[in-house]
């Protein structure tokens, strides 16, 4: 079969790889319809991420049809569709019943990272009853691979953490595919105010149509100012980090109200400064958080209701065969404009 | 009246100063029976506190007898016993709605620092209903002193935020009087093993006795390892700062484990490094807080039903004219063995 | 002044009445610039309301402008435009410091209850800080009067308390202006299915205008097999009491769905059936609440911001001199399809 | 093998069955040690649970060793020594996912129910690798069997469910083995007061030795007054109804403080009254629950680190085949002063 395969630090191609097989009574087989590509899968092109080693299919998104089930999987059946988790959780372990997913001891995040991905035409899925959701009836599938990863990121790491309520003012540092996500999904909890910060007005607009309700392009160093103008000087309750740089995590600390929360969900390569001097005393919560996908079946409820349209983030259409013509719009999106790209087989 | 006066860095006196008077309608002028030093006094000592100038009484704990109230008092009359907050509490801002009476925008910390306090005959207390309790008939006065601030301290910003929960673990950092308060108060939430740090194997005997179930020693800079061999690698659940260095707080982010949480209570003087390329995957939550007092009437509760024994923290008594002497015993802790000293009128 | 005056069951007039005077130095008097009828009202001239008695001036809802306050009061200023909430919190006492604001010792409802109301051309507000919250520049202050009372109730005790969240399945038993209220309220939180009941079809068919995604006419006493269809048999995560019978609490039983909330905001007058024997394992969770307006700043925050637009609960406008035609169009709201009415003085 | 069989209403014996045989993949089969009898075992007995029809084996607690697994479980091997949990959960149906493994779809309370028990020499234990707990080395196993039900019931339905707070006042009503589970357990978040009440002066002595601050024999139908005076006429802010009766229930109601919780544990065979007419405005949550056990990591931890020791609930011990007599003495508890009885195999 056709699958893009990571072969070292800037090195990838879309190689002939066997088929995979059934290796544990708990797996499945899906064929993939559809996949993506995440900022996540850019960083292990960098090298940056040390899981995942060269040979890797990578790809941690999607939706398919099951091809295969291994004998202990109950909850699915060849031909149903199915839509992927980017988090296998065995369901058994202490962190699975504590529904941190995310930290199950033999799951987790390993799709496309320690174990072969979804970018491919069939992939095998470890803990298929409780990593596969089936799709309804009539759903939208290409809206629903928004939910393999990026919207339950969002959602999870940035509006659950952040405890966004009704009411209250945010703001969303980065406006990218994932800064995105945490504004469509913040929406649920009606803040009053939302103020999306970037540096590029191409995503700043974007945000206004999402419904940001106040933007700041930050290019000019001022942007800590200018969010703390705009809330009379009390700064913002909920500050949610969706960049993953020292700068960005610093400007959360400069914007944050007492009794406010910076929620994380920036992947960050280097340490950064935590001005305790300055916080000690503010009764901050800060969270850090990979998602557990512990929303995705409330998140198919509420596409299901129409309250969220996934598909506003879905800006290209490619073809499995053009692969890495489609890294090359996503890797190049202050270019070509892209937020995620969908890959169809 | 005599009252022990800052003034300026590394100076202080016990002068004789006019009795204070009611300046609001809210206010009440109390009688002080019996208060104490904290570690805060003597960071002002130091100079480091900038809301504190020179010419101020300091002290912000203590028991009294109403002396006189202001025409809006409804709640106290002279000759009433009262247990003094550490915190102003207007009861009408929008912190005070929130329960954040830290932050009161007219109140909060600012007895024996931006107004004069408790460590004196008689203290003015703003906001009296709020910020004054009544003592039941028949507490232990001496006891209560302990619920002005150390109490409430370790428990809201330590156990509170730190969410300790039956059969966890828990880490606290530092053995001093807020790390003990901490210690004392965290046993409500019965937690499986409580793990007490310190470099001082006096403060580590005493954490014993307060019910830690393990101790260990950090002078050797292997207390990470230590915590970690005994969670079998795993980490604690919960892990309190109760020192305000750049090194304890490190140690926090080495043993904390996945979905754990880091609770600050030390005054921290310098940023520290937080270290997000190794922790923004792991669900940590991290906490700062100055304390509400909002635990307060709860603990007076606990006190009065002997689930809790305050005078365990008592280590020296002294005259209000012995001022200066008790902060000389208070200061050079390490050789004098104090946690908390009581100063009698 | 002229005043709508309670005068025993079934009977009441306007009357000129004397101005209200300040006899605490915690009051204000503000001049009633807009007032409201509430369902309580009904109760009242039905002689439901013991702590009502003869003589007394009606209404706890209403915006007017600061006419004087008392020594005590801090927060405003003759001339300011204010809202006053339909709970009166002296925030002192044990249950104003747990913001339980309805059970406040010396306050809760007392308005136009056990002390004289709003239907008048004055009113006196006792503890006027804590009572009363200014209007923002600009806003609409008819549309501000639905939040003295009915949206808070909606909101706190049917929303808050049902524990509405994003993608779940509520159920709004009574579409009259507190379901409608909740109705209105429970779409902060996103929820995928909003089913309302009601025996009217005009209120129906409102409710499907405010945001009611289905509706079923209970006249066939057929309900709960329909709420059951409608969720494959599976009942509503939420179900909120909005009529205060006990046919209605009954069908709350019927189509809860294990580990639902039934949150109760009907003023019942007779006991009900709870059936233990068959909800007993079924981990659910029922609430009571009377309204402590907690949500009163968060709410004028959302309104503000246009998320949610309380004039569409407006159906009729009077003057204070149609008082008695006011209550006539209000109480036959089967007929004239009344909501809330507005009475400008 | 040996094994209790319930014969239909009034009937059981001792028979030889076969041994059970592992019937799906993730099924166990475990040699039992130890067992015990639950009130919910009588109540199959009386003819009054509809889902245990005769010819079943009865039993759902008691710690055994793996005899034998199907090819899907992974967690455990023959030889373990395991805690069995009265509650089966496949782990991945809506309910598991939620952690509501009462309500699992396929699994939920069903030994000794709608399947063979524990009351036998052998029991087969469907989903073990999520049903099934280690037992540490070095463990009490009969204090592990009170892990098995009674302990997960009380501290999940009564103080979980009921909010025991550090400080609060609460009450349980009934003090047979399930309301000294929640005596117990309720100490986990040390309240000042625990009032028990029941009609036993001997269950009253034994709760005091348990931790009980105060009792109350409602024999004299005075139970209501009693507490309400113990408090000051405050009332109780939780109520643990662990009888099942509509006079307890009604009794919660009674005692009940503004913003308490009623949390009922009590199997319940008739319908009782709710007094919607007094407590519509009193802001109380009331909840049922079916254990969902999973509290049961937690219980080990505390049970290992001697927090607590569940063999104060064990009164008698018996082996197997004395099995008819062990019903005799706990179903004779007001006589045999039984409480948890041991069956040794």
């Amino acid at each position: 079969m056709k699958a893009l395969v990571y072969h070292g630090p800037g090195k990838m191609s879309l190689d002939d790889c066997p088929k995979p097989e059934i290796t544990s009574a708990t797996d499945a087989i899906v064929k993939v319809v559809k996949t993506t590509i995440c900022g996540t899968d850019l960083h292990i092109l960098k090298g940056d991420v040390a899981t995942c080693g060269p040979g890797r299919i990578l790809g941690h998104e999607g939706v398919g049809i099951i091809e295969q089930v291994g004998s202990a999987v109950s909850a699915f059946k060849p031909g149903d569709r199915v839509l992927i988790s980017c988090i296998s959780a065995c369901g058994k372990c202490a962190y699975c019943r504590r529904q941190m997913f995310s930290h199950c001891t033999t799951g987790g995040w390993i799709l496309g990272n320690s174990i072969d991905g979804t970018q491919a035409e069939y992939v095998r899925i470890p803990y298929a009853d409780t990593s596969l959701y089936p799709i309804p009836a009539g759903a939208d599938e290409e809206a629903l691979v928004m939910l393999s990863d990026i919207l339950p990121t969002g959602f999870e790491c940035g509006v659950l953490n952040g405890k966004v309520q009704p009411g209250n003012t945010i703001a969303i540092i980065g406006s990218g595919p994932i800064g995105l996500a945490a504004l469509l999904t913040a929406q649920f909890y009606s803040p009053a105010e939302i103020i999306m910060v970037d540096l590029d007005d191409n995503r700043l607009a974007i945000a206004k149509k999402f419904g940001a309700t106040r933007t700041v392009n930050s290019t000019d160093g001022k942007a800590a100012e200018a969010v703390l103008k705009m809330t009379e000087g009390r700064g913002v309750d909920t500050a949610i980090e969706a960049v993953g740089m020292a700068a960005t995590f610093e400007l959360c600390q400069k914007i944050i109200a007492p009794g406010g929360t910076i929620a994380n969900i920036g992947v960050h390569g280097t340490k950064v400064d935590l001005h305790l001097e300055l916080l000690w005393d503010r009764n901050l919560t800060i969270t850090t958080r990979l998602v557990d996908a512990v929303s995705t079946p409330m998140l198919l409820n509420v596409v299901q209701s129409k309250k969220l349209d996934p598909t506003l983030l879905i800006t290209h259409h490619f073809k499995l065969i053009e692969m890495l013509k489609a890294y090359e719009t996503f890797g190049h999106a202050a270019d070509t404009k892209a937020l995620k790209v969908i890959i169809d087989m």
